[in-house]
C-alpha cells in the first residue's frame, strides 16, 4: 500500500520526551478522507499512552484523539465530505465488524485512533499530533462552522465521553445531575448537562471552585468532605457523572442518588478502594455503572448539539513544541480545562 | 387501644433460643384485616434479627414475614377481603406516607412486619411466628386458591425479592438470566425467571447441583471457579440476580454480562471484598445495582403470576417447636430450599 511521509510529534520510550518525528500515512482508499489537522486536544490518555502507564504502548507512539481539521482529499466513494470541508476525528478510526452497531462496546474491538493495530499498514495507529490523518469517512465527523475550531477539539473525547452517559441515562430538562471532578471531562459534563436543561451540581473536595463552576453552568457546589453539605443533598440526583481518574471513595456520592438512579464512572478503570458498600444500592435500588467514550452517531449528535447551543471547551492553546511542559502541568491539574495544540506550530 | 393476647414464638435475647410467649395484637380498626396464620416461611432475616446480627433488635423479638392464612375478622371500611378469604402478608405492614408510591424505597421508611415501630401500640412489631396477625388491608395480599398454601409462604419474601428485579430490569421471553447462589432466594429466582420465559443459568461454586438446578428450570449450570467455563459465558447475560448473602467476589460475574446489562445484588448488604474492578463496567457500560424485597402491587402481581403458572417454593415443613434446630441447619444451607412452619403446631 502506498504511503506518504508525514511530520508528527511522538515518543520513542516511556521515559523519553515527545519530539518531532516522521510517520507514514496511507494514501487514501475509496472510502477514505484525508484531513489537514488544524487543532488537536490533549487528553490524559495521551500522557498515559506516551508513558506506557497502562502497558501495551508500542513505540514510536504518536498520541492525540481530539482532532479538528479540513478535508484535503477524498476517495472515489466518499459521499459525506468534499475537499475544503471542516472535519473531526475522535477516539476511533475503524471497526473490524462490517456493520458495527456496538461501536465503542464492540466485542471484536474497535481500532483506536492511536496505539491500536492499523490493518492497512500493519503497524500501530498514529494519532493527531501530526500534520495530517487519513481515515474511513464513516469514522469522520462533521464540524459546525459557527464554533471556535480550537475549542471544538476537546469535544471529540472529553465532550462525547460525558455526553454519552447523559444521553444514555436520559438527562433532560429538569433532571438533577451531579458531576464529580472539575477537569477536562468534568467541565464538559457541566456544560453539556446544563445545555440539556438539567440542574447541575458540582461535587468538589476543596472550596474555591464556586465561581468557576457557576460560570460553566452549575447552580450549586457541594464540598464532598463536608458531612452536613452531603447530608443536605441526600437522595437528590437522577444521575452522577464521576470523572475522577484515580481510585476514590464513591460511597458518599451513592447516598446522594435518588431511588432508581445511577452513578456512572467515566474516568477510572481499576479497583474501587475504599470498597463499595452495597447497602445504599440495595436499600435504594441504586446503581453504579461505567461508560466508555461515545459512538460515532452520538458524537455527531453532540457536535450538532454544541453547534446549536454554542458549547465548546474552555481551553489553553499551546504550540506542539510545548507538549512536554503541558503534560507536567496536566499532572498537577494546572489547566482550565484542556490544552489544545495549534498544529500550525508543527508545520513551521 | 384495645388489644388481644396472642400466642407467639420468639426470643428474649441474642443468645437465647426461641420459645413460646404471649404478645399483644391490636383489635382491628376500620381498615384492618385479622388473619389466622396457617403457615409462616423461615427467612435468613428472621435468624439475623433474632440474634441481633445487624444490631437494633428489640426484645422480645418475634420474627416471620412470609405469612399465609385466612381472614377471621375485617374492619368496617375493608373492601378487598371477606371473612374466610385466604390472605398473605410479606415484609411490610404499613407506611407513614398516606399515599406512598415508593413503598419499600420510601424515604420516610416503611413499617416492617417485625422489629419495626408499631405506631398503634407503641411497641416493636411482631411477625408471623404467631397464631394471628392484624394489618391494614392495603398491605394484605390475595392468595391464589389453586396453590399449595404452605409452599406459597416463601413467595412473600424470597419470591418477591427476586421477582422485583426480574420485572424492573424487564426480563421476558428469551432473556438470558443468570442466578448466583442456590438457596431460598436463588431457587425462586430460577423458577420465576423461567416462568417469565427466560433462559436461566445457575452459577455455582461447587459441582453436583446440575440435576437440582435443571429441575427448578435452569438450562445450564456454570461452575464459577472454573475459568474455562466462565470464559465460555463471557458477555452472555441480560441480567444476573446475585442472591449470595455474604461478601463475595462479584468481578468474575460482571464479565459475563452483555453490554448495557446489570448484576443486581439482593442478598448482601456490606462492603464488597474483594474490591469491585470498574474496568469491565466502563468498557462494557455494565452496571452493578441492588434491589430490596418488592412493593405491594408487584407482590400481588407475583402471586397472581405464580397462581397462573403453578409456581411455588420447594419447602420443608416443620413444627414451630423445631425452629431452633431449623436455624442451625439454615446456617449450614441444609435445606431445600425453605423451611416453612406449620402454625397449627403452635396452636396445639
Amino acid at each position: 500500500m502506498k504511503t506518504t511521509n508525514t511530520k508528527a510529534f511522538g515518543t520513542i520510550a516511556p521515559d523519553a520526551d515527545l519530539m518531532q518525528m516522521d510517520i507514514e500515512r496511507r494514501e487514501i482508499t475509496a472510502h477514505d478522507v484525508e484531513i489537514d489537522i488544524l487543532y488537536c486536544g490533549v487528553c490524559h490518555s495521551d500522557l498515559h499512552t506516551a508513558r506506557n502507564d497502562w502497558g501495551g504502548t508500542k513505540y514510536p507512539a504518536v498520541p492525540g484523539h481530539e482532532i479538528v481539521g479540513r478535508v484535503t482529499a477524498i476517495g472515489a466513494e466518499v459521499t459525506k465530505f468534499e475537499i475544503g470541508d471542516l472535519a473531526a476525528i475522535g477516539c476511533m478510526v475503524e471497526c473490524a465488524c462490517p456493520n458495527c452497531k456496538e461501536e465503542q462496546y464492540c466485542e471484536s474491538g474497535f481500532t483506536a485512533t492511536y496505539n491500536s493495530h492499523d490493518a492497512y499498514l500493519n503497524q500501530q495507529t498514529f494519532g493527531g499530533y501530526s500534520e495530517k490523518i487519513v481515515a474511513k469517512e464513516s469514522f469522520v465527523l462533521k464540524v459546525p462552522a459557527n464554533l471556535d475550531l480550537a475549542a471544538v477539539a476537546p469535544l471529540l473525547c472529553a465532550g462525547v465521553t460525558t455526553w454519552s452517559p447523559l444521553r444514555h441515562w436520559n438527562v433532560k430538562k429538569g433532571s438533577k445531575v451531579a458531576v464529580v471532578g472539575l477537569g477536562g471531562l468534568g467541565h464538559m459534563a457541566i456544560k453539556l448537562a446544563k445545555g440539556l436543561g438539567a440542574d447541575v451540581t458540582l461535587f468538589s473536595r476543596t472550596p474555591g471552585k464556586t465561581e468557576d463552576a457557576n460560570k460553566l453552568g452549575a447552580s450549586n457546589v457541594v464540598i464532598s468532605t463536608d458531612k452536613e453539605q452531603m447530608k443536605a443533598v441526600a437522595n437528590t440526583f437522577d444521575l452522577i457523572i464521576d470523572t475522577v481518574p484515580y481510585a476514590h471513595d464513591v460511597n458518599p456520592y451513592i447516598t446522594t442518588l435518588k431511588t432508581n438512579s445511577t452513578l456512572v464512572l467515566v474516568g477510572f478503570l481499576g479497583e474501587l478502594n475504599p470498597p463499595l458498600n452495597t447497602a445504599p444500592l440495595v436499600l435504594g435500588r441504586k446503581s453504579i455503572a461505567g461508560s466508555l467514550i461515545g459512538g460515532i452517531e452520538e458524537t455527531q449528535e453532540m457536535l450538532d448539539f454544541c453547534g446549536k447551543h454554542n458549547i465548546v471547551s474552555d481551553i489553553e492553546l499551546i504550540e506542539m513544541q510545548d507538549i512536554n511542559v503541558a503534560y507536567e502541568r496536566m499532572l498537577k491539574s494546572d489547566v482550565k480545562y484542556r490544552f489544545v495544540i495549534d498544529m500550525n506550530s508543527l508545520k513551521k
